[in-house]
């Protein structure tokens, strides 16, 4: 059986274990089902939606499968030695419990712990990841990454997909080389499931992977230590979670879910964000392995910051194209509610319960003493654009903590909230939500008190 | 029947002077119209309330009249001269152009303009004002209001207040004293329209009258110096604002209004408060002349603060009976986002757009590094309870600026969003939007920056 | 001469109680010195002070005693049993180690305590202690303490004051009714060493009590729980750090005294303030007992508010008799760095360590974006002055978060800082200091992060 | 007349403008005195410093010449054509009224505006101006700067400039090369008195070209628009202000000099900063052209930020060797009290007098809801140090808004107040104050109220 040589750059991090990825390549990838080994994405089914039912005496949505869900992708925080016992354990579980359940790794937790598991895991083939998404041509040198598709086409490893995988778009042979469905993440297409091990930076991260996608597969957090802002279950709860989330199953007859079982979803609202130049032209390229032109969205927030520039940046804001004021600062900070214990709350912003629907404005060390953070509607489309009077070359964009690229003098950033398409599940991120006793309250009380540090009282004890 | 004259000089509420104004009742109101006159609101025809459509391409609705509207209440802002003048001039406007408009004013503005007007106006027989509200038997001595009802009600003066009833109107006959109809508040009976003349400040006040009424009339508001937050009008557009309020006529055939000059509103969202006995208890009694036990209204917010106490308020805050933390402070003020630029502002909250559905939950001076503000969803209900730790005996409770009365350890205030009937007009202040060109923006904006000096940069000029 | 059973229970300040304490004077108090018996403080002998030495390596000063201190005075927390056990055991300890101290107690804790002790208490006789000190005519009804004197004037309790006690100013009959020297407050005639034992508010509430003194005795302070900001000394360490206190003796031959156990000094600033009316002139009239006309001292800070007055209070702020500002405010707090952790801390001011020579003006909730916390030099001469226009009647000054009185529009409140004389003791608080190891660090830094809980992190932990 | 080449090579900014000054070089430096030259800087006498004299009843000093000030360097604020013309007039009146005034200009000024003036200027030779001085091997790459000495050394221009010497001032003869004077800056060297024309950047600007000299020569500061913080005089005052200055002459017996014009100067504080390694090694190198290794001195403030890191900086901070917290922020500010109104106050940081012997702590958006503002003692020794947990690769250090260099894990900077040194001069910036009428008032509040806008309040006008 001819194995084609894999891509020779491997990019992102982690070089030395990624050296040895490529020197087990042979046995790495490979179109049959074995123990202890890391087969390709795209050999998977195509994903699996749930639909989801709007309560009328609620803000929460009721999730329900149509089919069974097969394909949960585990994303773990990287560096503790337990989080990764527990995605092993995970994910014995699932299989032992559910065995139609494929189990979808980041490459890099792949190849670290495929070989502890007594089934395959499934990744994306090398290179994994895209870096950081340029979309314009920066001053500073950066590796372009245009035409990279070509590298991660599956040809190589699924070079036998004769053997049938029915309805698997990876089933692509050369002359799909252009097609549309490729040119999608696989995790997009692939994933039924997410599920996070770790705090609110791994489901940040998890939320990342999907940044580009409309539709996000219902999001399961597990927290690994404390309980942050957008965790919901603690591990010991993992398996009776996974079964409720599992088990929303509408037309079940012989799983017998009461009604009270069902799942609520809390669907967090994204930014989305364009960028424009001088003259309203979309800036861009290619952002990534699998996109064409996109918005970015983010989970948090939108960050504009002077970076190394000695200069203070000078960003014209614009609410629905009126001009608002004009911010001399460091930067500013657009946020969801959500982002609002995040970067915001450091400048200085209020804290926002995630379901008040809004967008703040927060400026990071203005030149002015009566720059106060502003919360706008829901609807307000932003524009932050660089003055042309900037002095400096340019400013640094981030979407959720990564840098995303550089905005020159007249560029702008368009930012608004995504809209959620109540029922379809589509826009914004269907997070599954514990359903406590009624004395419990709310996530986000345990966070402000827990994590926050909420209104620690000074002075003498009482 | 002789008419003796009015005096010429009514100054301010002082309620040695409204002693000698209901000594002088005889002659101050009359049953027939003449010039120079103040009459009795109560006789007034009743309120003529528009209808309000919801319309799907904007927050806004739809204002139309199903009758004419007749009753329009002025306030203005007091201690201004070129104000009075106006409100003289709109009056004469008014009655010229539309001669069924009958004129509402304040006692004490009647009082001082009316011999101005070749007409009569309409006002409350004195006393002219609720005084302030106690909820509580506070610690205080208080002057009591049980009672009061008698003094104002109409009998004395509406009939047949010819024939003299004494000296005051208090002489009612005991069968009308429990009347429903005569309990409630006659500018909430008798307002079709409300305008006011000044800044923020009399709208807040004119929304004050109203505080306990669930259908507030539509707010007309001329700005008659710098445009604040909530003034939509200048002074120079009064004649085309009334008329394209007042002719916002749905069923009009003789004049033909086009969809476009339809008058757009806006309803301001209102905090409800209550107040309840460490037993759950209402507590309460009289809260003016009118009204019996009622919740507060606040269109900016509701405040408690120690006053005078020299230890720190203790109060425990809950979200939806759930206990979300232990204040220490001088206070804490829960505000509407349209109160984020008053009290809220100044104890460090975010400015919030008024559209933004939530509300503000913003300490005052608190004895902890990390009670940031807090904004919550608008449906949340806030108890804010002096805990029995607190040391000192009673804090003041606050609606929007005003006292209105002393809470004691043990008892709560329970605050919340008023909801809003779309289509009814029944909760919150319909406020008449000026439909600027497009390039306009929002008067927000105009606020921000030309009253709060919002980013006003500092440094040495470019 | 029987002496009568004291009652053994002597709670709290109540007016009514010690009137009671009055008519029982004569068994109360005694001159002859026996068990269990609360004796008047005037019948102690005279304050011995120590002199202070400037160190030129350091910022502390050297005390040393030329004579031995005799003279105690405990200040204890409030409603906690284990404090009161901890006042027991020290008096305890210290009659039994240096027999010839005398114990000086606030009235309800000699009236609480004595009886657990085998020899007699000072205290003075009732009523015990000033009421809040008015300086203006306020419009508040409050009780005037004018002549008040001739009720705690010592004849009745030391009727036999004949048997001569020397040097002891409380030796005055009748005659010296009048005397200057027994219009001094006795606390700062007799107490040659303050201890207290509780937090930070306990050693506040011990500077009040000297805060018309210009010589306030050495303070010992002893932290009955959480080591506070001002808290110097772990209760434990009481011995040792008492026995360092009153050896310093420079002339002492029998113990060598090495210069490695003196004492070391701190002296705390005060804040001075004085009022003064519309045309300049001292506003005034008996502030307390004792007291003439006197300025007041603040360890913490002086504020300024609009109290229970719905109206933003108009102050204009003055330094060195140039107009700053106008603040318009709830109020305002001149603060000394020691009270920058107090109340101008929870107005958002900066935290200044207690060396930094300054002087806080910091608003509170000011109607303004723009007003910044100021710290001024030391030398500055601040004025605070109730505009005219202030349209509420008259704001509330706090010393120490005590009301001290009302103050009218027009009327004005100056405040500076205490000037130290260094050497003599003279100004300030002179605090004893922990000489901890080298690597102990500085006091100030456990109260940021014990108290405060400065910096705690927000969000994942890592 | 053999004119010595120009170096080829010439960094720094405006590169159109310096080629230029490159083809006319020529004529630009030359041994004789001629009118419309630019002249080095290395031909002019050594500086003339005077002396200071503390006064008893000031914080200020009293500055006398014991001989005349010859060199008079102007630094103009760049771009705006009315300075240049300011420039020209100033220079033509001290050339007029001091014939013996020497007039030194930075080298692009003097490029720009030596043709407008009838007598020649003096500068330094380029390249002109240090670029921004490692004091660490960064891991970005960046142009070395060791060795530049040579291009720079005197010896072309100096002894014999005519007779042309190829194309480069570096060839230098290797005799003068270690010539220990020829290290030392020349401006520190030449300048006795330093004119500033601008703002108070253009203040700072002056300040930072003494960085490392400890005897900054007297700053005569003139506000050519909004009087700042740091500016004295208005431009109108030039000739009063200058002679006054010039004037302070204490053996002057012809000029009778009267006590009352004798000039005050106000030594302000600056920071001193130093970088250490790991181990503590002092690290660093060739800081620029003419220094060794050096201590960074700041007039504002130094900063360190992560820049375009996406990690939050790990900062451990130490008060004279005591750790005091973990910062967790985007940075963190050291700032001196008049660099309290720059980036200080951006971040939240208090107000302070320039006379308040402090320096300030200030976070930059940390991960803290409780990290506030802290002032420290003038004493205080601050340690930054980057904690070896530092997830970026090293963070940015500034001084006074410009790149100093890269700090890695583990190394850290030291920072603390310059020593002044009473009388001599040495240390701090010595800034000529106005003597204005009493009732002027202090600058700080002109400036306060003027470019800070400070306490502009907000809501309705009264």
């Amino acid at each position: 059986m001819p194995i084609l040589p894999l891509p020779t750059t491997m990019p992102t991090i982690a070089p030395r274990l990624r050296t040895r990825i490529c020197e087990n390549s042979r046995r790495w990838f490979s179109a049959s089902y074995r123990k202890q080994e890391v087969l390709s994405i795209h050999q998977l089914p195509e994903r699996i939606r749930p639909t989801y039912t709007k309560r009328s005496d609620s803000k929460l949505l009721s999730l329900q499968w149509e089919q069974e869900p097969r394909n949960v992708m585990i994303i773990r925080k990287p560096g503790v030695a337990a989080v990764g016992d527990a995605v092993v354990e995970f994910a014995q579980h699932l299989k032992a419990t559910y065995p139609s359940t494929n189990i979808i790794l980041e490459p890099t937790v792949a190849a670290n712990l495929h070989y502890r598991l007594p089934f395959p895991v499934f990744a994306i083939p090398p290179p994994s990841r895209s870096t950081p998404f340029p979309f314009t041509q920066s001053t500073y040198p950066r590796t372009p990454h245009h035409y990279q598709y070509p590298r991660i086409r599956p040809a190589g490893y699924d070079s036998e997909p004769g053997e049938g995988d029915g309805n698997d778009g990876a089933a692509a042979g050369p002359e799909s080389f252009a097609s549309v469905e490729l040119q999608t993440n696989p995790y997009h297409r692939k994933t039924d499931i997410l599920v996070t091990l770790g705090g609110d930076g791994t489901i940040l991260h998890a939320a990342s992977l999907f940044s580009t996608s409309r539709a996000v597969p219902p999001v399961l957090a597990f927290a690994m230590g404390t309980l942050g802002f957008l965790g919901e279950f603690k591990w010991a709860e993992y398996k009776a979670a996974f079964a409720a989330l599992r088990g929303s199953n509408a037309s079940s007859s012989t799983t017998e879910t009461s009604p009270s079982s069902t799942v609520r979803v809390l669907q967090r609202n994204r930014l989305k964000a364009g960028v424009f130049g001088a003259n309203g032209e979309r800036i861009g390229g290619e952002w990534g392995e699998y996109e064409g032109i996109e918005d970015a969205h983010a989970m948090n927030e939108l960050s504009i910051h002077r970076g190394r520039e000695p200069h203070l940046a000078i960003l014209e804001v614009y609410i629905d194209s009126h001009f608002l004021t004009e911010a001399v600062a460091d930067g500013i900070i657009v946020s969801t509610p959500t982002g609002s214990t995040a970067y915001s709350l450091s400048s200085g912003g209020s804290i926002l319960h995630p379901s008040v629907p809004s967008l703040l404005l927060t400026p990071i060390c203005p030149r002015s003493l009566s720059f106060r953070p502003l919360v706008l509607p829901e609807d307000a489309k932003i524009t932050l654009k660089l003055s042309e009077r900037n002095r400096g070359r340019e400013v640094e964009v981030s979407v959720d903590g990564r840098r995303w690229g550089g905005l020159g003098p007249g560029q702008e950033v368009r930012v608004w909230l995504e809209s959620l398409a109540k029922g379809s599940g589509e826009g914004g991120i269907p997070c599954v939500k514990r359903l406590g006793t009624p004395s419990a309250g709310d996530g986000w009380v345990g966070g402000l008190n827990g994590l926050l540090k909420f209104n620690y009282p000074f002075g003498e004890e009482e």
